[in-house]
């Protein structure tokens, strides 16, 4: 039906569409659907008895601030947590170096919009995290890519993607979504002198990080990068901006994620989230503040590893069992996700369909890939789904790609 | 210090700074002022022990889905008991007209991002409210105003400035935020007319709409029309987009508004918000629809509008008392401001500073006219302070007022 808004869409619209894959995978929210499309936390290990004392207690000791508006900084107790439990990583910052955000989409929202001129180059990693590119399409970013493979982001290709002279890189380092796959060490140290070197700064985003179930903990790019020290030990005045978040860890429906960067850059960043939200809600961060304290969330991300290193290794062993021989995939060591990639000639957009008949949903590698690429991938979650449906899950799929293989018009 | 980040900032963010005001106005987060300068509801009346039962009970019931991810449009059951609410005001719609926003301050800006292109003029009120123009300078709005006057925007300068082709017109009509003064019927009307005669649509901010303590309630721009039915009853594909919000009625710490758009704009909006945040705080709208069912919320904005009445009186009488004659204010009949106007020979920056060392604040009005003008205007808040302190404060205003017009420096 025609209104009079339609022909008033501001040109920034035309790149914010919706795309053909979410209008398919709204199918994946039936009920009977096993779904390894989302990237949603185990709902199995919410700390709900946790929360209903936080509540409780914040209701009762801080009713009047919790329910009133606040800074848009955040609350600076739970800035102060985030900064003692960063520095355990080697992350030695101070409050002023910290804003708390309405999830870690904000953040990349906030940073597009302070950042981003249209037409500026942006380096991702390709396939790269969908919600980064959803944000930046909106302030008119380009994108210059890197390959990744099993040690992350190629930083032999590095180089001549950063003499396009990109804005900033984007990496996630730890258990990439969509991937699954950990920057090694030594590419660590590589990005950060190449970044150096061709004078470009670094968006490190790691909601995944502390969800290692495997193998040692690798430092952080924001940790690797050497000014961060400067004249003042407890304040980062560097080249990375490092992003976290409380949504794989307490739970996402709070929507409460952190930034770290230098305060000036803070600043500006305070300011287009005074525009934004005004700030973040107060209730929310003095909540998760009260259910964190005292070495509770320490335990409790044990828990979440503990189950999600029990999901991977079943979606492993169903994958070896039920897949045919021609399908690769990544072995996470943490995270939520993993990737397949299907023999060239074949299409994951093709394996979709049929396995939706089969109430098996997932997401195909296309979109992630900003500059094309990818047809033949898939991009799997194994923290949401209990044991037994990712066992059937996978099944099932196994079977639908084996019916696309074995389809001749599917063969290019 | 310089940072990597220091030269790399977008254009929009020279539209960004934060203001001189903003910069006094952090004076008054110190406990020893009495503050008339933010738009902070009473806390005195927030229902902390309503919020500490729904938190216990949509923990316990709906545990899993509070705290998992939700969609970006919203909670269903919200956005019904939103569309069964506003019916009552004579606003017939259904679900697919709403979006649930992170506050109205994100509608705002989500409005600024599917509609403004650099350049665009917006049309609004002057003064207006200043978050408006926070939002939308970010995305290169320039404005076209039109005056105030103690019946609203004076609709006779509308058709002149509507000559201009801005992209949309801006309105609050009730209790105005910053000048508390309310769009007569006959002005609303007229609104409606023109809007329709140039073909420019209309964003109605109605955030303290149901906080009126005397009077007799006017329809919403919104109501009036007439492309509101169309061929379906319940569905609006109109000229105007209703924002509104939970935090003046239940609490600002939780970051809850609706915005009400045509079914197709709600769509862009929500792409928007996708890449935005994802999602306005699962358990924030749960809880909020757990605290507002079976007609506690009716009850409660009965008790608020007494509250705010009493403060509104208290702050009237005593600046009969106590403020030289040469000042004039409005008498609003509901809401949380109402605004001064000094001689204009004064400036209101002026009597800020020598309040601020009595410890009163206010803000100044100038920053709430987009191009300029208001040297002499100030907006008081009168719901957050108790009444002593309201009747203390507007007598040391009074005293700093007498000073300024008494310091021959000031006579210009």
């Amino acid at each position: 039906m025609h209104t009079p808004w339609d022909n008033r869409y501001a040109q920034r619209t035309q790149r914010m569409g919706s795309s053909a894959i979410r209008e398919l995978l709204k199918l994946t929210e039936k009920p009977d659907i096993i779904s390894f499309a989302g990237g949603l936390p185990a709902p199995e290990v919410f700390p709900v008895a946790q929360f209903q004392e936080a509540c409780q207690k914040v209701l009762s000791d801080f009713g009047a601030q919790a329910l009133q508006y606040s800074t848009t900084e955040g609350y600076l107790p739970l800035r102060e947590q985030i900064a003692r439990h960063t520095a355990r990583y080697g992350i030695e910052i101070n409050p002023d170096n910290i804003l708390i955000t309405s999830g870690s989409q904000q953040a990349l929202d906030l940073l597009g919009k302070v950042f981003i001129n249209p037409g500026d180059h942006i380096l991702v990693e390709s396939p790269t995290y969908l919600g980064a590119l959803q944000a930046w399409n909106a302030y008119g970013a380009e994108y210059v890519t890197v390959p990744m493979d099993k040690s992350g982001m190629n930083t032999d290709a590095l180089e001549e993607a950063l003499r396009a002279g990109p804005k900033f890189i984007y990496v996630l380092p730890n258990f990439q979504n969509p991937t699954g796959v950990t920057l090694s060490l030594k590419r660590r140290h590589r990005l950060i002198e190449l970044a150096d070197q061709y004078g470009v700064p670094i968006i490190e985003d790691d909601p995944y990080g502390q969800l290692r179930f495997e193998g040692e903990h690798l430092p952080s790019v924001v940790v690797l990068d050497d000014r961060f020290r400067g004249n003042c030990r407890e304040c980062y005045h560097g080249n990375v901006i490092y992003l976290s978040t409380f949504s794989k860890t307490l739970a996402p429906g709070l929507r409460l994620a952190w930034m770290i960067a230098p305060p000036e850059v803070i600043r500006k960043l305070v300011q287009a989230k005074q525009g934004a939200d005004l700030h973040t809600a107060s209730f929310n961060q003095i909540v998760a503040h009260e259910v964190s304290r005292g070495g509770f969330l320490d335990e409790h991300i044990k828990l979440i590893r503990k189950t999600y290193r029990e999901r991977r290794d079943v979606m492993l062993g169903a994958m070896d069992r039920f897949f045919p021989p021609e399908v690769d995939w990544t072995h996470p060591e943490g995270g939520l996700f993993l990737w397949g990639t299907l023999p060239k000639y074949l299409s994951s957009a093709d394996v979709l369909k049929l396995s939706l008949e089969q109430k098996v949903a997932f997401v195909p590698g296309e979109p992630f890939h900003p500059n094309g690429g990818g047809h033949n991938t898939m991009r799997l979650n194994f923290s949401n789904a209990t044991p037994e449906k990712i066992q059937e899950g996978i099944r099932r799929l196994g079977e639908a790609i084996f019916e696309v293989i074995g389809a001749p018009v599917h063969v290019r």
